[in-house]
């Protein structure tokens, strides 16, 4: 018996085909920038590495430029379509990552220098910048009569964007308890605008590009907003148990920084002994040694943060999915999305 | 007898007129910032210090804001038609400034501390972002059927604003001589780039918003863009030789940090022995003292190098006022530009 799904490609196979058809013109407008900007973004895309050599194995997945085509796909465009969008958002979110690890201190992005570790501070400030410019100059000079719905709705996000990183760094400085900790609900807040925007601006981009109605190209917005929460909690989990050879990064590095994750949000609201003792493991050092921060990992599980954070992510996963059954889309790219959005989430958490 | 200038306002009152304009629309747009970012842009702009405290005399002149708004008037249409355009640009300026001061290690702004000595880097790099990303919403929400073209426009300024940071950055690990030496023609590209794409952008923006032809917003451009150089021109002078009581910063100060500027490059070129006693003081000393401030200030003067510039601005100046001469544009926006224009240059050079 043959399944309708039989011709279905697999996630990396989407991927792959998205990356291939985006590539040509995310290269040609990179090309567009002073050289020294086009070199940092090379750097930063994972092209190459600070002497201009080549890097292989830096590269993201792609994920915003693959949501971006698929989008288009979905409402009935082709793919090229969405290809000013998806290199808007790539660069975007290239952008995004570059001022995030000056803002954090992070000193390695994919098991290399971040930019501002390899070339300075400040021009790590301006090569964002540099990338921020471009993504507008390419997304408004998108062909097509969707253009300057596309560039509202891409405007909408970055605000939405540079919101949630300001609840994320405003979290730093709150207490773990009392009336002013940070509530597991602010912190669903700020990660649904911190990645969720551009993952469902990315999905709709496509599909306003494509002309589609309002109504389609929302329900994609709404369906990238679930992915990126159930993104970042599936994030926060790998930040805490993660394997440091999948990572990249060291074991608990997130509880050693006294970083605010979900997880630990989560815990700290259950009314379990193993929540006081987190608590007081939280409030008493800073930061955390190694010993203490496995004790903090072990108290955050026995409290029932990893469980929860575990059930977020499938919540939001199925609102995800859902958002996508009941939509007008074209079935192939149907087929696609619901393929990538959980082996999006499912990062051997 | 009465000269048909009698009712021509001055370049305050056109400027004071033209901040009133924009402004209920300025405050509307930061408003819907996230607080901490309506808090930071609100310092930024000069509105309130770090403590939220009224900080009187802390205001830019409000250039940009004015040039667009004086684009719509001169192109036929109405002030109101450009407050989209002119609250773009006066953010996309403060953004500006708040990454450069990073970007130059600049601890003062306008007498105050620059943000992000009162906030810190990483909140700084965002609150640029912030205004930046509300920059592009603003625009890409204004009414009109120019909008679309507006936020072409800004788009391609931005990419010539960081290109010619980039170039700026990019001159301080050049040497003073030699054939990898900065010319003054580099200079000036840069000063175009850096501090004259805004400028024509402004004016140009309020322009295409009331509906004007392309001809028209092009020489508006092109005016702007002429301002620009003389303006750094001027700039430059005033950091070697300015009132440090009327500039805000230090006697000197760019030529103790061994900033290439203008002057100083044009010095070099000079085929006078002055300017071989600059090039041995610029190369043997770093940074240098007050009493070698003082003595390389002498000999750029002494080299023709401030004389140079003062030619370069009078020069640009009479350019951009040629381009406005010649623009079919309406009398009383070109006589208030005529009268704003060469007031912004002469900054008690």
């Amino acid at each position: 018996m043959t399944l309708s799904t039989t011709r279905q490609a697999s996630a990396p196979q989407i991927l792959d085909r998205c990356r291939e058809l985006v590539r040509p013109a995310l290269v040609e407008s990179v090309s567009r920038l002073h050289p020294w900007h086009a070199e940092t973004a090379a750097f930063s895309l994972g092209w190459s590495g600070a002497s201009g050599e080549p890097a292989p194995g830096s590269q993201g997945k792609g994920v915003r430029q693959a949501l971006a085509v698929l989008g288009a796909e979905a409402a009935g465009g082709s793919g090229a379509d969405a290809v000013g969008g998806a290199v808007a958002v790539e660069l975007i979110h290239t952008f995004s990552l570059i001022h995030d690890d000056i803002m954090d201190g992070d000193e390695t992005r994919r098991r290399r220098p971040a930019l501002w570790k390899a070339y300075g501070t400040g021009p790590a400030v301006l090569a964002g910048d540099a990338m921020f410019a471009l993504a507008v100059s390419t997304l408004a000079e998108a062909p097509g009569p969707g253009g300057a719905a596309a560039v509202r709705r891409m405007a909408g996000a970055l605000g939405d964007l540079v919101r949630g990183q300001a609840q994320d760094l405003l979290f730093e400085s709150r207490p773990w308890t009392g009336p002013e900790a940070v509530l597991p609900r602010e912190y669903r807040t700020m990660a649904t605008h911190k990645t969720g925007s551009l993952l469902g601006c990315a999905a709709a981009l496509g599909a306003v590009l494509a002309g589609a109605p309002p109504s389609t190209a929302q329900a994609l917005d709404r369906a990238g907003r679930h992915l990126g929460v159930a993104f970042q909690a599936v994030d926060d989990l790998l930040g805490i148990w993660g394997d440091p050879q999948v990572t990249g990064k060291p074991v608990h590095s997130d509880l050693r920084r006294l970083k605010k994750t979900y997880p630990v949000l989560a815990a700290l609201t259950a009314d379990h002994p193993a929540a006081r003792r987190l608590e007081a493991l939280l409030t008493a050092e800073e930061p955390l040694d190694d010993a203490a921060a496995r004790r903090a990992a072990e108290l955050t599980d026995a409290a029932g943060g990893r469980r929860a954070v575990v059930a977020e992510a499938r919540e939001h996963l199925a609102s995800a999915r859902a958002c996508l059954d009941r939509a007008p889309l074209a079935e192939g790219a149907r087929g696609d999305l619901l393929t990538l959005i959980p082996y999006l989430v499912d990062r051997t958490a």
